[in-house]
């Protein structure tokens, strides 16, 4: 039981959630191309906080801006727009595990191809990058960065095939994995779904000009129209003549990532005709059937309990309430106070709201638990304002497993739910009841009778420990500090 | 109809929202005093986020820290509290009107007097200030800031009385309009609440150390204990040898400032004994009495007007939704981008929801309209995403009169209240109706039959007119920039 | 013989040399006057380097910019010029001792009073104002910061004259020192110099618009006219109407700080017809003639002994040769590094120039010694270049006693010559011969017969012990950093 | 004459000096390997002011940090050198012409090869090194800068060689150009220089661990010993088993640049066994000889001109005055003042001594004219401080062609001799009379009898149009902003 050691955790509730690993965004054509792109990338920003980068093309020459930190902080003035020149535009939002975050690795990545420029931004992480990146290494190859996307540069310069387009695809079939590419040459714009679609990629449109991004929130802020839902393992390639869609690989049924709906998109996108929202009310409202709760109360972990709280309350007639408030100013960081006061337990981005949960009991709503560690505090919370009953309930099934296309997942050991049996998570986090929505509940929340167990309808490996395709890295991989030689100064 | 010409606002919903101009916050005796107070501070950041301060007396120093920003970037560093020496503190956090952002007049400010420093933290404002500086200029002093706060120094400084706390209360006999002081000599920590209590102050208790500070949140942050609130019109000296409490003023009847229970106060805050989140439920409960609506959804705008929503929807038995969603991850500022993007009507800090309001009739609930610009911004959006029709519900009664004891309200002629009637209103923001919680039926939601007219049981000038001070500034005032001859140059 | 353990000082020569504080400009009239003031600022940088500040008056407004670092970087750019709007200006550039470098002490000093504004810059120091300062604090005063010049703000400010001249007057006649002060108000520009001229002051004038600073080379930088030196004891009051001289003290003999002209003026400034130049060369031919030496070559201390050095060679008919190299590129700073490299006694500033030195006797000239901890470096440098016989002759005579008139100067004890017969310095610095020059062949290369024992000519306290005026705070002092209660965090 | 239109030029003298392309630093075995490598970079700070970097190895990983600025400024935290783990480093201090200032050209270089990482730093000029790129992109390289030297990481990345000396001997036989590099992998330093040596390259030792390095002062700085020069066409490898020497060109004759004596090294730096300094004294005696002045005084211009001036004063026994006073101070740029001001004419960086010139016929010396812009504005400040006659003297020919060698030179029509004759080059900058240095003469200076017209001993086509190499780029370069298609942003 040595999971709660992680001091800084006490003043984050959200340093137990996972990251996703970017959100993309291009645009083709359009006379305001980077403004609409910073405003796309701000509205994927849940996607990724760590950097974001822009890259332009004005008919002439490239130019790129990439930055760590927010949309808003990076692309907040005139002057950085203005400096990105041209009708075409791709973009990027990023998260990364710590000591990668260099501005290197910041996408879209570029490159100067013989015929032309070619920049790249990743939704998603190759399985297969670190063994290809080993064999061109070999074969002559010099890497700006230590990202696997740009495995994907590098085989596109060294193919030989005469159009842009073959050279492209002659890559894309080399790598495995899980991916949403959006590219950009001097006369294209180009987006690329994996073969199961297990990260997303939307095609829109604005004033007539071609748009392709992760969520549809992202056309939404720019008031552009969505149009449809990139196929999996589908090709698009946008230039003056319209749209071509290829399909280089043999046809699969798609496997959308289940994370997408629990907890990655944001709430108002829109998957496949249906809201976030809603289904995520509706995961709610099936754990109130499979797990009631005889309570006074529906108190959701602000935010990310908040749509499924919703949807247990109303499924189960208890009223909802904020019974923690969050507290909208934290700044970058906090102080790390001494001893005494870091004991004092503090709590810097959320306070019980005691005049609720005093004497009640209470069921407590969130989306998901990773290690733990900080629904443990929440819970402790409660119960120090008073609350009488804790009935502690997840609108997903218990994480087991970790991912590898995309998702940052600590360590298989360090999941709760993979070292834990429900009674031995539920003392651990200290409630009076513990319950998690069911594998078949989630798809019933979905829309489907359950689970098809021989064509699962989604990636559900996290949950279920059934991968996708084959780990070709993970097998071979010895320790990820060996992608560089460099240790990075700064 | 020109009121809604600022671009600007376009951008953030809460461009239109009023002001408080500061939250304090003092301890005495404690180890970890600076930590704890830039804790204490973090509570209070929704009362202030352009700058604050921390000053800090060692037993034979004191120590100052004054920055502009977030506390939780100003502070965030273990160095910057570990040069905070010493066992009592006072803090502050400022928000103030543009121009007068200047680090000079970030307080706690301090003072070299006969006898020794002095620091003092104020929310609230002087309206007889500017008088009482140009008297003293006259004699011979220099100011080092230009806020009306330095008033009370300079009088400290050149009272006569031998007994610091007479000289203090020498200079708090001059002095009119609404504040909470907290001040700090080497010997002791002083509170002082005007005679009306128009501004709140607290005293709690942690280790046996006392704290004075504007709200319960700030004890509730570090785990310290609430005792009472400090009285209108009392002094009180917190040194080594206990608490004193001092009533230098004629007994009155208590009047503090409404537009906290509406606005200002953090939900989870307590004044006399009941939580501001119960407050604003109550507000929308009767609010939905008073002027209810044959609607599908009762959805909030985020998140000033969740309490009150949740109030009107439990009362009425419609549903509550989230129909517009939050983005977390706004930067500092953002891009002012080009014409035709600023014509788009981007919202990078809201959206709608659409899957809720899609075909709905929905009533749309909010605390409070200022000018309307944001409100008119909010109603389209709504329509915009199917609203089939937009009741706007207003959770207190409309402005019609600005403010002068430290609440930051535009000129009386941009108050929309102030210059439309009711039907003009709605016009102007758009809604299919619109409806105000009535002045009697406010202070009902506050436990009172009514408003007392002869004693009016708080302040509410900004509904009524009626002023509770003499404003001597107001009447000989000419314009504010005469404050100083010295332009700021950066 | 502990004086050599500063390890620092082994990385800048300039670690041992005296620090002037301060010099002073003011133009009236000119529609350039920011950019002018800043330009003369830039003349001035050897009187200063820590801080630089310009407070310009436009007719309606003050603008005040002070920054700390060099004139060069402070003032590099347009936007900040264009912000200091206005034809009057004064400026100030500063050194100071560690600790008090803070922001709130950068000068000129600016302060409301009653009637208008005034500014103030001062080269000098104050030998009673830690005194009047307690006393005006008895009275009520309230400081902005902790140096001595505004002592001279809060007089006048409580000066119950009628005209601002007359309380200009009524403040210096009560304090005691030395100083230049250039001070400016909303109609006049203001000159004043101590009743004994210690520290400079000169009027000039360029386009017809009357100009006061410390030395010539601030004229020449923009081609203004020297006009004449203002008098010891004299104030100017310029103004639209023409330029008043005050006379406000009883008559005395001037007597200039002979260190100006050894040591801080830049070696083209003009003081009474000659050049600082000439002077120097004076000096070394002076010294050539009392301590000659039988030697190869003349090698100066760059930069500081290279007119010295010039006079001794030619004098001597000895060849000047650059035995020293000067690095000019160095940084703001430079890395501590390990131990074992501290032990290479690397040489970061000056290089030997080997075949200048190898083999040789040589005469190294140098313009004075404080610790003697950077002499004793450069006679080790010549001679692992290979000198054979290293002749040190020092261009003025030995330094026994502290100054207290604006020049930083160690401790007493820590003076080499307050403490060591002159057989001993030869020994601590390790050269084959020492001698500097005498007070009599010092004031010989100044013109003079001798020195005057009754009525000298020169203020030469650091030499005979001699101070020109009473130390009112030295007796009385107790310790620096009881100026402030208030220990600056940052 | 539309020559002297440049503005900027009025406020830096060294404006119009030619700018050298670099210095290299490598030391093996050291435990001070990085804070050794910053002190010698330090030393070489005088052949780039733009850029440094140094890159270390640990025996496990490589560690890199580059900045823009200069080294005491880059390097001057211990934080920093403690970064720099590791006993071998190469380092490189950088000018380049603006606009490809960016971080990713700051050299060392480093690549990821098949068998460990590689670190190059490099100065000189190749000049194949557009051609050679453009035929290895068309290969599928993609490059990570815009620098010529990122050529020789490709060529060794693709050579199919087994050992490492093999593959980077095959990468240097391919290019064109003057060249001294300095290499690192994990075992080895490497140091090469080109065919003709012209730029230089030394070795040295310290406590037994070999150095390679420029100039002989940044052996000095350290208290390293000078072992030897690096031959031309000379390739030498260090590892642990010693100091290995090929020679993988055919023999040729050296022809070092005659710049570095004239120009770019440092006064103290010993080449061939004698110092530059009395190479430059030399120099100006031999212009004694060839174009003496009947005049009153010698007068460099500072630094440039200073050792010539000493040498043509002792040769021809007219007094050396420091008519030219340098000011120190000067920050990182300087204001660019409103129009009116910038007429003044203000020199920043220089001002004329008066005294020394006022009334006198002066010689004025200075070691080389490119535009002439600066050298009018000197002779105009010497006029205008009353010199009666000003005899201009250059103690190196006319420069008539431009450098593809690693010399920033302005393009031919820019070159005042390339465009000029002597006599309107006299009238141009506006001296009675105007005299270059014979090449024969500085030949003779150089120990020489004269130039051998068949096999020049120096390579100086500035100044006779006799390039040394093929100049293949030349031919065929279109535009220098083609070598990227990626505008920087920032």
């Amino acid at each position: 039981m040595t999971l709660q050691t992680e001091a800084e955790a006490a003043f984050d509730p959200n340093a137990d959630r996972l990251r996703e690993e970017c959100g993309v965004f291009g645009i083709f054509g359009h006379a305001d191309a980077a403004a609409l792109t910073a405003l796309g990338l701000h509205a994927l920003q849940h996607r990724g906080q760590e950097a974001a980068g822009i890259v332009t093309f004005d008919g002439k020459r490239f130019h790129s801006e990439r930055r760590l930190g927010l949309v808003g902080d990076a692309f907040s003035e005139v002057s950085v727009i203005e400096k990105l020149k041209g009708k075409q535009a791709i973009g990027h939002v990023r998260y990364s595990t710590t000591g990668e975050t260099i501005l290197r690795n910041v996408q879209p990545l570029f490159a100067e191809l013989h015929g032309g420029g070619f920049a790249v931004a990743h939704n998603g992480n190759l399985t297969n990058g670190l063994t290809l990146r080993r064999n061109l290494v070999r074969d002559g190859a010099i890497y700006q960065s230590t990202s696997d996307t740009e495995v994907l540069l590098q085989l596109v310069a060294r193919s030989r095939k005469p159009r842009f387009i073959e050279r492209f695809v002659e890559a894309i079939r080399q790598i495995e994995g899980a991916y949403a590419f959006v590219g950009m040459t001097n006369k294209k714009l180009i987006g690329a779904r994996d073969p199961l679609g297990i990260r997303p990629l939307v095609l829109g449109e604005l004033d007539g000009c071609p748009i392709l991004t992760s969520e549809t929130c992202a056309l939404d802020i720019i008031g552009a129209k969505f149009v449809r839902e990139i196929e999996n393992g589908e090709v698009v390639v946008i230039s003056e003549s319209g749209i071509e869609s290829h399909k280089p690989f043999p046809p699969m049924v798609e496997r959308p990532c289940i994370f997408e709906y629990i907890y990655f998109a944001r709430p108002d996108s829109i998957v496949k005709g249906r809201s976030i929202y809603e289904r995520r009310k509706q995961m709610g409202a099936q754990l109130a059937a499979e797990a009631p709760a005889n309570a006074d109360v529906i108190v959701p972990v602000p935010d990310s309990g908040v749509p499924a709280a919703l949807g247990f309350a109303q499924a189960s007639g208890i009223p909802f309430e904020l019974g923690i408030i969050r507290n909208h100013y934290v700044g970058r960081t906090f102080i790390e106070p001494t001893q005494k006061v870091r004991e004092l337990g503090v709590r810097l981005k959320h306070s019980a709201n005691r005049s609720v949960v005093e004497g009640k009991s209470i069921v407590l709503v969130d989306d998901s638990i990773v290690r733990g560690t900080t629904s443990l505090k929440i819970v402790k919370m409660m119960r120090e304002a008073g609350a009488r009953e804790v009935h502690f309930r997840i609108s997903s099934p218990p994480i087991t497993h970790p991912d590898y296309y995309g998702i940052d997942t600590p360590d298989r050991e360090k999941l709760l739910a993979a070292t834990h049996s429900l009674e031995e998570m539920r003392q651990f986090v200290g409630a009076d009841s513990l319950a998690f929505l069911s594998v078949d509940g989630l798809y019933r929340a979905m829309g489907h009778a359950g689970r098809d167990p021989v064509r699962p309808q989604f990636t559900d490996h996290c949950f279920t420990g059934d991968y996708p395709t084959s780990l070709t890295d993970v097998v071979g991989e010895s320790a990820k500090q060996q992608i560089s030689l460099l240790a990075e100064a700064g």
